[in-house]
Formats: C-alpha cells, sequence, structure tokens
C-alpha cells in the first residue's frame, strides 16, 4: 500500500489538491456496497463483460467467488461515496462505470430524490500500456515493466530489450508498426507525434532501423521519468511521511464517505437511531 | 425498529444479560461481510437450500437481487462477529449456519489460527407457529397472528377464529389433529402434554368438541400473555427507554463487533495503518 502512495506521490499528485486514502479504512464503503447489492441482480452482474471476461480468463466457471462477482456494487460504492461525476480508467472499465450508474439511478428512483449523482468514464486515448515483451500486461513479477523509480540503466535495458518487430532483420527491411512496442509507446509518450507519423511511414517503408527509434524512445523516457525517480527517492526516504499523507487522507475520505452513506440511508428511509 | 426491541422486552429479556442492537449501526458487519464474499463462491451460494426454497418462493429466477443472494454471506457476519456459538433458529436456518460454519472454516485455515468460533443451530423443537387461519406463517399484515400486546378479546377473538378441523361438524364426530391449529398451539404451550395426548385420543375417537379444546387453549394462552402484554405496555409508555437501551446496545455491539474485524483483518495479513 505505501507503494502505491508512493508511486502517487512521485508522479506529482498533491495530497493537498487530490485526497490519497486507505479504502479499507473507509467502512462506509462496505456499508454502501452491501445495500447496493439489493439494487442489481445476479444476472445483472452475470452480463458485465468486465467481470465476463475476467471469469473466463481465470477459468472459474461457476466457482467464481461471490465477491469477484459482486465487485461492481463494490465499486460502485468506491465511486459514489465520493459523488465521482469523472472516473478515470482503462477501456475495460467502461461497463462497471456503466453499472454503477445504473445502481445510482434505482437508488435515486427508490429515494425519489437526486441523492447520487452520475458518473462518466475517463478513458486516456493511449489505452494500456503492454509490457516492454509485447506481452500483454506490465507488470512488475512478469519482469517487463518499467517502474516509475527505474535507474537510468534499468530504463536503457528496458528499452534495448524492447518488442519490436521479429521480421524487421536489416535497416531497409520493411517493418511493422503494429504491435511494435517501441511504436505503441512513442504514440504514448513522444510529443511530436508528427515526426512519429513520418517515423511510421519510414518504417513500414524500409529504411529505418531499430536502434534509431529506441534512441529516440530513451531519450524520452529517460527525461519523462527522471524527476518521477527524484520525487520517490525523496519520498521513500521518508515513509512516515507518506504514511501521514495516507492516514490525513483517510480521515478526510472517512467524513466524506459517510456524509453520503447517511444521505443515502436517509433517502431510502432506513432506520436511523 | 424500536417494536421489535419492545417485544424484546416485554417476552422478558434483560438488557443487563443480553445485547439489544441495531444491526445497521455496526459498520464492522458490512465490513465482514464484504470480506466473507471472498470465501464462498456464487456456487455454494446458490446450492443452500434455504436461498434456493426462497428464490423459488418469491419467483425470482435469475433476476434474484445479489443482496439476496449474498445474504448469507451477512448472517456469517452476524453470527462471527460476536463468536456466537449457539444461534437460536428456525429449522429451515440450519444451512445457513452450515454455510457460516465454513466460512469460518477458510477464514481460520487462511490466517493459520482459530480467530473464529463455529456456531451450532438452536432449533426450538415446537418449530414457526402457523396463523390462526391454519396458513403457513402468523404476521401482523395477515391479520393471523396473536401480538404479544394482544388485548384480552383480542386472545379470545383470535382463539375462537381458529381453524380446526372443517370437517368436525359435531362434538361426537371424530377428528383430525394435524393441521388442527389448537391442537399445533397446546403441542407449544400447554406444560400438561400427558393431558395433551389424551385429548388428541378422544378428539380422533370423536366425542371431544372443539369448544373444550378451544377454552383450554385460551387460558393458556391468557396466562401466558398477561404478563407480556402488561411489560409491554410498561415500555411502550417510555419509548425513550427503550431507544436508549438500543443505543446502548448498539455502542456495547459496537466495540465488540470492530474487535473481531480487527482480529479478522490481522489475521489474514491485510494491511492496516
Amino acid at each position: 500500500m505505501i507503494e502505491v502512495a508512493l508511486d502517487y506521490l512521485a508522479m506529482g499528485i498533491d495530497p493537498a489538491k487530490s485526497t490519497i486514502c486507505l479504502q479499507s479504512h473507509l467502512p462506509a464503503l462496505a456499508e454502501l456496497s452491501m445495500l447496493y447489492l439489493n439494487f442489481v441482480t445476479v444476472a445483472q452482474l452475470e452480463r458485465n463483460p468486465t467481470i465476463k471476461d475476467e471469469i473466463r480468463m481465470r477459468g472459474f466457471g461457476r466457482n467464481v467467488p461471490a465477491g469477484f462477482l459482486c465487485y461492481p456494487a463494490a465499486q460502485a460504492a468506491d465511486i459514489t461515496a465520493f459523488k465521482a461525476t469523472r472516473v478515470p480508467v482503462g477501456a475495460d472499465q467502461a461497463p462497471p462505470i456503466e453499472q454503477t450508474n445504473e445502481i445510482v439511478r434505482r437508488i435515486n428512483a427508490a429515494a425519489g430524490a437526486a441523492i447520487l449523482p452520475e458518473a462518466e468514464a475517463i478513458i486516456p486515448k493511449s489505452g494500456r500500456l503492454p509490457g516492454v515483451d509485447g506481452k500483454a500486461k506490465m507488470s512488475k513479477s512478469g519482469g517487463n515493466a518499467i517502474a516509475l523509480s527505474a535507474s537510468p540503466e534499468a530504463i536503457s535495458a528496458a528499452v534495448r530489450a524492447m518488442f519490436t518487430d521479429p521480421g524487421h532483420l536489416r535497416v531497409e527491411d520493411p517493418g511493422e508498426v503494429e504491435g511494435n512496442v517501441v511504436f505503441t509507446y512513442l504514440d504514448a509518450f513522444d510529443e511530436d507525434q508528427h515526426t512519429v507519423a513520418g517515423l511510421k511511414a519510414q518504417y513500414r517503408r524500409g529504411g529505418l532501423g531499430d536502434a534509431v527509434l529506441k534512441r529516440r524512445l530513451e531519450d524520452i523516457l529517460q527525461a519523462l521519468i527522471a524527476p518521477i525517480r527524484q520525487r520517490w527517492e525523496d519520498f521513500a526516504k521518508h515513509p512516515d511521511y507518506v504514511l501521514d499523507v495516507i492516514r490525513a487522507g483517510t480521515q478526510k475520505a472517512r467524513a466524506r464517505t459517510e456524509a453520503t452513506k447517511r444521505e443515502v440511508v436517509e433517502g431510502l428511509g432506513l432506520f436511523t437511531l
């Protein structure tokens, strides 16, 4: 957990503007989740394409843990407890956000008042980055990730090892741009997309070597990560500060989520002491 | 809610010995429920005969609310948060208690320690009383119930209207004991079961009128309910006292349930601040 907060801070998220909190220490989220489970049917949860895909991918079949199937209700609680209206997520998370909005509409209908706002998924144009080996997903355990705290040497090594077009053997050969991780990263991080378009055309025609492209990408990644790494190292030296940020954020989030829970419970006319 | 607590107090439950609390005001129960959902599969919940019957009875099909299917996890939280080892329930609630124990064993196995005790269902021998009209279930809205605060006249009227054997027209006719609500109530409340056995034999042979039986039952119910009604009326005059009992009990229960939640969370090695 502290590593996640460390990454947030290193990325430049300012705790004075953005609350960093520990979800498991916000009981109102569990209470809202349990309430929301009464506003969604098993069939609706099973139709959620994200959950459906994950159930298939993990080979759960009918032996899916109930908590897994019910995850969209927990997600609805995470979003609505803060009355979030914009939620930054990957493209695969659009259906759960839609499910959150269905729950929101049902709660508001039951309460006869617009207690909760609907939320909009904010999906970044670059999508999820593949691992440097071209495998679907970056992961620390998969050894195919570039950490936000990566050393200059680690960044060099990762870019050198990066998956390109295995059929592109000589500089003069034409090469594939699709599935070429170097281009995927250039799409995501190169601010000069006009030049990137030119490089893609040249690569497809032949006459552009991987080494030139990788040098360009490495420069961009070194420049991108240097200040992040610096902040990461600074914050890593002060774990107590990071914990204080989480504690203060959790405290603040607790007040906010409790207030929303009270509104929902009262809106639904449930008994309160 | 206050009516339920009023009934408890009227029945003679002593708040100094038994904690009366408001479940919805114990967030640790929702937190434990959400945790437990990860220790039970959808298939296991669907196999629960109590839930299965209810889903069929209510005609839910696949459109069962998720909260309904997940109810056994919430019940497991209600039981285990207090580390209850004996749970008084109707016969139909034996499978959910078994499901609670399955969750308990999985939590303890995951924690590598006996954090939670298993519970035993305590099932009363008389089972659930039918309504005075012989319909399956007593309910206030069904108008077939005898309230704990029923007036002597209401008790008389209820016993007079009580379903017996519709084929038992004349005193000398043989009558049915099974399904005869008067006998069901005598089984439950008459302390002289030897005499009840004799009355059943005589009723089956013929020669025992409903009026005699009903008079016997009415005397028993009047004697049973009189002190309950008296206490009910006394407590009903002091709703603030009843609310104080609930508040104090909920406060006490909160400390207890939070402590159990902490033990489970720490036992499972989850991150805490």
